[in-house]
Parts: structure tokens; C-alpha cells; sequence
């Protein structure tokens, strides 16, 4: 099954904008990316919630939900924290005690430690993406993975060849800073498979020849 | 009528890849960005050609270049040079004896020039977007302006709230390097209004209230 990532980015290309703290991790500004699916049904069902409109953003949302074995996220998407996690603020995470993910997460850090269990998601702290995307693909079964972020994390599962799939949400905004999704030096060969769009977001699907 | 920019952008952001040349304006990679347009009927038309493929992409290409009433575009665009023209190892500019505008140009310069005319194109040297602005809007008549490029020319128009509208043709590659479109602190508020695509490429179009 595929290695997918699907993230929200900034109509100017940033995944988060400038100056991210605990209280604001997505930086000025960036909460305002994820606006398009707050509301969705989807979005709500994972998130604990109810309710919601059902429509083809929604469905989209469903979709990777359904086909996510096992996730891989960079640390700073775990807890915006870094170095040791003596250090860190926020060692749990800001995932809460019922995070959305229900499938094993893989938590790219260089400072490992025991796995965490948070209501029906366990973290798993692991050195380096290849390492962390082995033990993902044995965790997916049958399903995929979600590279769900951030920007470094996707950079290095693109560099590494592992991406089958890149789904970008492009929302209809200017961050005018922060933290770029792809920096200088990304490099796949790409095509375009899949154009979905609402007024509120277009979603564009791309199949990586990463490895080609 | 309105101002609209329409340019095409690589996935990871870039107008033009790294290291541009005479020979090669659009750098390292940039000549792809526009595969998805050489093929078209359009496009063919414009530059005096026939035949071509009549498509959802070609349709896109005739209804910007019908709506256009004059162009305003950067210098680099015009001739990759700049500093004093005496300088400019291309001062008659790229676009041949029979360029595709056949519309009224204004070519952003702080090395203002008598104007150049080639074929049914007249260039007219202009230093700072407003005043060229304010030129194509009187010479465009009932018809747009078309904010030609490069990535300074639309962010100057973004910046001075010119434009009405914004439309990206995102190709399906990575230059991984070179020129931005959009630099850190671009800022406007933007709607997602129309999405078009091929395989060959995503056409995202928004409207844009920078004045507001």
C-alpha cells in the first residue's frame, strides 16, 4: 500500500507561519490554514465531535482516514518541542488523551524513548526517517502510511524516496512567512492524478516517482 | 476591467529554476514549467503558429489573451538584462519580430528608453508599477491588464493592490531551486473562484481583494 503525505499549505507554499510558540504552534496566522476542515464531518468523527457537513472535502478527509495504517511525524508535530525531553515543555504532546490518529504514530526524534500510549494511539520515538518509515510499513498491514508532517519530515520522505503520493491542500491564503513546505533542493518526478476543490480549499493529488 | 496576473509556477514554487542564462532565461529546468502550454492551439496562435491541441488548457490561454488589453511586465521578462541599456547584452528583448502581445506593453525599468516596436508590439519603458500601471489601465481600454511577470512584477502588483485576480498554472514538477514567486511577506486576502485541470497541469484562479 502506498506512503502517502497530505498537507495544508499556504497559497504562498508555507505549512505554518512565522514565530510559532506552544500556544500558537502553527505560528502567526497558521491556524487559519486548517480552516477548511474544521467543519467537515470527517474532520469531527476523527476529532472526537459530531455533526458536520458531508461533502467532497469531507470525503477526501475520509479517504486517508481509511486507508492510514501507521503515521509518521516529525517531533516538533508531536510536541513543538526539541532536544532533550527533560527540556521540552510539552513531553505528551498536544495530541490530547484521545488523539485523532488510532493507529500507531512513528515520532521522528533523535532522542529516543519509551513508547507513549495515549487513549487508542501509541507514539513510538524513533532515530531517523528510514528507520521510522520500516517500522511503519511493518505496522500499516495492508494499509498506508501518512507522512503527516511537518515540512522536514515530508522533505525527508520525499529525499528518501519513500513517498508513492503527495496530496496538497492548497488553502486560499497568504502567510506571508514561516515554514516553507518545500525547501530549496526538493527533488521527484511527479504527475498530476487528482483535482478535487470547494470555495473553501483545492486539493491536488500527485503520484511520486520518488525512486524512478 | 480587471488586473489579473497568470503565470506558471513549479509544485515546489518557482517561476524559473536556478541559475538562468541568455540561453536559458527560465534557469536550470525552467523551460519545462511551460510544457503544458507549447502543444496548445492557443498558444501556437499567438506565437504564429497552427494547429495544436483545442482543450480545456488552450481554452484557458485564448480566453486570457482575449481579455487582454495591455501588459505589464519586469524588465528580466523583457530581456534578462538590466542596469543601463548600453549595458543590456539583449537590449531588443527576447520576444522576437512578431511578439505575441500585440497589445500595448509597459516594461517596469529604472533606465527609461524611447519606446520599441516590434511587429504589432509596442514596448513602453516605464520606471515603477504604479506609473506603469496607470499607463496599461489607459491603454487597455475595456480590457484587462495582464501583469505579465516575472515574480518582482507580480509581487510589486500584489504589493500595490493592482490586481483583481490571480490565476496559477501549477505544473507537476520540482525545480527545486531558483526563483520564487512569492517572497516571504506577501500579503493579501484571497478566494478560491475557479480550478481547471489536465494532466498536464492544475489551473487555480482567485480573486483578490488586496485593497480591502
Amino acid at each position: 500500500m502506498p506512503c502517502f503525505c497530505d498537507i495544508t499549505v499556504s497559497l504562498d507554499g508555507y505549512v505554518a507561519g512565522p514565530a510559532p510558540t506552544l500556544e500558537h504552534p502553527l505560528g502567526e496566522g497558521g491556524e487559519q490554514l486548517h480552516e477548511w476542515a474544521y467543519g467537515l464531518k470527517a474532520f469531527r468523527e476523527a476529532h472526537g465531535g459530531e455533526g458536520g457537513e458531508d461533502n467532497a472535502d469531507s470525503r477526501l478527509i475520509e479517504a486517508n482516514i481509511a486507508r492510514t495504517g501507521a503515521v509518521v511525524m516529525g517531533r516538533r508535530m508531536f510536541s513543538g518541542g526539541e532536544g532533550p525531553w527533560a527540556d521540552d515543555p510539552n513531553p505528551d504532546g498536544w495530541w490530547g488523551d484521545e488523539p485523532p490518529f488510532r493507529v500507531p504514530v512513528f515520532v521522528l526524534t533523535h532522542h529516543v524513548r519509551e513508547p507513549l500510549v495515549k487513549g487508542e494511539t501509541t507514539f513510538t520515538f524513533v532515530n531517523g526517517f528510514d528507520a521510522a518509515f520500516e517500522l511503519a510499513r511493518a505496522a500499516a498491514g495492508d494499509r498506508g502510511v501518512h507522512v503527516a508532517g511537518g515540512a522536514e519530515a515530508i522533505q525527508q520522505a520525499l529525499a528518501a524516496g519513500a513517498l508513492d503520493e503527495l496530496q496538497l491542500h492548497v488553502a486560499p491564503l497568504f502567510l506571508g512567512g514561516g515554514t516553507r513546505l518545500f525547501a530549496d533542493g526538493a527533488q521527484a518526478k511527479v504527475e498530476l492524478t487528482g483535482v478535487v476543490s470547494s470555495p473553501a480549499v483545492a486539493h491536488l493529488t500527485y503520484s511520486v516517482n520518488a525512486r524512478a
